[in-house]
C-alpha cells in the first residue's frame, strides 16, 4: 500500500497536523460509566467535532495491545507488523539517538568480573546514572572506532548503556547470540553470529568486549560489559519520499523524536520540561511556515493513564483542550486528533482497545459523532479501522493524492 | 497474524467462555420487519447487553456465505481461506471420525458393477443404512490395511461412505483424480497422482477398489466402489500452541466435536439426545475447573432457520435465553455470544449476512447497542469485524496478550 500511496502522492501548499495524544483511549472505571475523555470539560474539543468526521483506530490488530513504536509507526503509515524495531534500536532511539538503515544498536549491562574473567554481578553492584556517565566516558576514550566501524558508546541509566556501530556502505546483520550469560560464577559468552551480515558484528561485539575489559581493568567493580538484545534498523522509506511531504516533530520525550527522525522527520527544538505544552505551540508557531506536515505529540494523558490517576488524566486532556484554539488558529487545511493506543487509568497500562479519531478538513461529510469520545466515534462515519489508513485519509482531505488509474 | 498471537500469548488463571448460536443471524420476514432475535423475549440478554461490547463479524468475507466448517476455523481464529477442510474430511469429521496432520480422508459410493466391470448404476440402488453398514462390515472385515497403511471405512448413509486412509510418520497428498466416471455404461477409472506426494495415495485407492471388487463379488447389487473427492487435512497448530489454552468442546453434533478436536480442543461428553442444552449446561459446570477456554454450541437456531420455521427460531433463541443465568452465574472473566455464520428462516438456508457478536468483560466500553440484535449490534464500538479478529478479542479481554513491542 505504501507504494500506491506513493505513487499518487503530490506536492501542494496545504498543510496537515497530525495530533498524537498518547494513551488516549480509556475505559469507564465502572462497566456502563463515562471513560476520560467523555468526564472532560472540552469545549474546544466539543465544538470542532460537530463538524469533523470521525471514526475508532485500531494501531497493530484486534485485541493488541501496541507499544508505543508499533503505535506511532502504524500512525505514521509504517504497518508495524512488517516495520519491527528492536528493543536495542528502541532503547537507542529512546535516549534520543538517531538510527538509520545499516546500524546496530546494542543494549548492555555492565557487570563486575573478578579472577578468571567470572561473572560476579551482572549488574555491576547499580552504579549511579553519575558513575555510568564516568565509565562510558572512559570507554569513549578507549573505544572511538573498531575495524574503521564507527563506536558510539551512550549512558542509559544505573548499570544499563547502550552501544551503536556504524559502518555506512555496508550495512550490519544483527543477527547473532548474546555475550550475557544470564547468569553468575561464569564467564561472559562469545558472541557468534547467525547469519553472514552478521559475522563482521560479531568480531565488532567481541572486539568491543575485550578492550572495555582492558580500559576498565582498575575500576574495583565497573570493570566488565555484557550485551543483550542486538537491533537493526528495517530501512524505512522515508516520510519525504512516500508522501513528498516535508514533515516536523514536535516532542519532547526522547523516544518520539527517535521514532519520528527514522521516519525522516525533522525534530523541532521545543522549550520547556517535562510535556511543555506552551513550548510545543510555540515551536509549531514558529516552523509553520516551514514544512506541510507536523506531528505534535502530548505525553501526560499516557503517563497519569499508567498511573491508573483517571481524575489526572482527565485534567490533562482539559490542559490539551485549552491549547487547541492556539492550534486552530494556524488554519491547518486538514487537522488528525488521535492516539497511538489507549492507556485506561482502570488498566494501568496500554490497552488493546481501539483509539477515537478526529479527522476536520473542508471535505468532511456529517456525521452523528458529537464529541470527541470513544463512545461518539465509534458512531462516526470513519468507522473502524487499521492505523496505517490514517496517513492516507490525512493526505487525502489535504488534496495531496492523486486519482487512482484513468 | 496467527504468529504474532502466539508470540504475545500468556497463560493466565481467567477463564473465557465463547457461546456459539449457530446460524443466530436472521432477516426480517417483511422488508422493515423484525428479525428473530428481536422478535424474541429475551430479558436476559437484555440485561447483558447494555453493559457488554456489541459489533458484527463475517466469518469469511464480503457477501461469502460461510458453511459451518469455514464458520467455524474463523471463530476459533484460523482464516479459513488458508485452512481449508475438504469435503472428504468434513464428511469424516462429520462422522465423528478424529482427522489429523498427513491422514487422508475419502467420499465414496457404493455402485452396482455389470460384465466387464461397467458402472450400471452409480448409486447401487440407494441401499438402506443398515445394508451400507453390512457391506462396511464386509470391507473392513477383508482390508484391515493395505501396504502397511491404516484403512478406516465408515457408513455415511444410503450409498455414502467414507474411508480414512492413515499413514503416520509419511503424510499423504490428496491432489488426486477420481475413481467415480460420473456417467453410467463406463468402467471406474483408475486414480492417477497429480503430485509426488499423492503417489502413494493413487496406489492405495486403486488398490482398495480392486479388494472391494473382490470382497464384494458375491453381492448381487453392491459390488463395487467410486471415489470422488479426496482431502488430506491442513496442519492446524493448536489451540494449546497458539493462545496457550487448556480448551473444551461441549457440543452434542458429531460435526462440530470433529471440528473443535481439529484444532486440539478436548471434546466432553455431554448427556442427552439432540441440543441437549441442560446436558450441555451440566457439563459446562463439571468441568469449569479443568479448562480455561470453552466452545459451547448451540444447534437449534440454526436447525430452525433451515426449516424456515421464523416463530421456532425464535423459540429456541428464548430457550437459550432462559439458560443464559446458569451460564453467567460460573462467573466467566470473559463471555461472548455469537454465530458461525446467519441462517435467516426468511431464506431457508445459511446466509451471508454478518453476525451480531457481544463481548462482556470487566473491560468493556459503553455503546449505543442496547439489545443483542443484528440492527442493535450495527451500533456496537465493536465494529464490523472478520471471524478470525474474535478470538484476540477474547484474548485481550481476558488479559491473556502481551504488548506488541516496546
Amino acid at each position: 500500500m505504501l507504494d500506491t500511496i506513493k505513487g499518487l502522492a503530490k506536492k501542494t501548499d496545504s498543510k496537515i497536523l497530525m495530533v498524537v495524544l498518547d494513551g488516549i483511549g480509556g475505559l469507564p472505571l465502572e462497566l456502563g460509566g463515562d471513560t476520560e475523555l467523555a468526564t472532560a470539560h472540552t469545549p474546544n474539543l466539543d465544538a470542532l467535532a460537530p463538524l469533523a468526521q470521525l471514526g475508532q483506530v485500531e494501531l497493530v490488530g484486534a485485541g493488541i495491545t501496541p507499544g508505543s513504536g508499533p503505535g506511532h509507526l502504524s500512525l505514521f503509515g509504517y504497518d508495524p507488523i512488517k516495520f519491527v524495531v528492536g528493543r536495542g534500536a528502541l532503547s537507542a532511539v529512546g535516549i534520543g539517538v538517531k538510527l538509520g538503515y545499516g546500524d546496530v544498536a546494542v543494549r548492555g549491562n555492565f557487570a563486575t568480573l573478578g579472577a578468571g574473567r567470572i561473572v560476579e554481578d551482572r549488574r555491576a553492584g547499580r552504579p549511579s546514572d553519575e558513575k555510568n556517565a564516568e565509565i562510558v566516558g572512559k570507554l569513549k576514550a578507549a573505544i572511538p572506532e573498531i575495524d574503521g566501524v564507527q563506536v558510539e558508546i551512550y549512558t542509559e541509566s544505573e548499570h544499563r548503556f547502550v552501544v551503536v556501530f556504524r559502518n555506512p556502505g555496508a550495512p550490519l546483520g544483527a543477527n547473532l547470540s548474546d555475550v550475557d550469560p544470564q547468569a553468575t560464577g561464569v564467564q561472559p559468552l562469545t558472541a557468534e553470529a547467525h547469519d553472514e551480515a552478521s559475522k563482521k558484528t560479531a568480531e565488532l561485539v567481541n572486539a568491543f568486549v575485550a578492550q572495555a575489559e582492558a580500559a576498565l581493568s582498575a575500576e574495583p567493580q565497573v570493570n566488565g560489559v555484557l550485551f543483550r538484545g542486538y537491533s537493526d534498523v528495517p530501512h524505512f522509506p522515508s516520510f519525504d519520499d512516500i508522501y513528498q511531504l516535508r514533515a516536523a516533530c514536535i516532542a519532547s520525550y526522547p523516544m518520539y523524536k527517535g521514532l519520528a527522525s527514522l521516519v525522516g522527520m525533522d525534530v523541532l527544538e521545543v522549550e520547556g520540561h517535562e510535556d511543555a505544552l506552551s513550548g510545543k505551540v510555540e515551536a509549531l508557531k514558529a516552523n509553520w511556515d516551514k514544512y506541510d506536515f507536523f506531528y505534535f505529540h502530548v505525553k501526560k494523558t499516557d503517563s497519569t493513564g499508567e498511573d491508573g490517576d483517571f481524575a489526572e488524566k482527565v485534567h490533562k486532556i482539559e490542559l490539551f483542550d485549552e491549547l487547541l484554539p492556539e492550534l486552530l488558529a494556524l488554519k491547518p487545511d486538514v487537522i488528525a486528533i488521535v492516539g497511538d493506543h489507549s492507556t485506561p487509568s482502570k488498566l494501568m497500562s496500554h490497552s488493546w482497545h481501539p483509539v477515537p479519531l478526529l479527522i476536520a478538513s473542508q471535505y468532511a461529510r456529517k456525521d452523528a459523532a458529537v464529541r470527541y469520545t470513544e463512545e461518539e466515534a465509534a458512531k462516526g462515519t470513519l468507522g473502524l479501522r487499521k492505523g496505517t489508513d490514517l496517513m492516507p485519509l490525512l493526505m487525502a482531505n489535504a488534496l495531496k493524492l492523486q486519482k487512482y488509474g484513468a
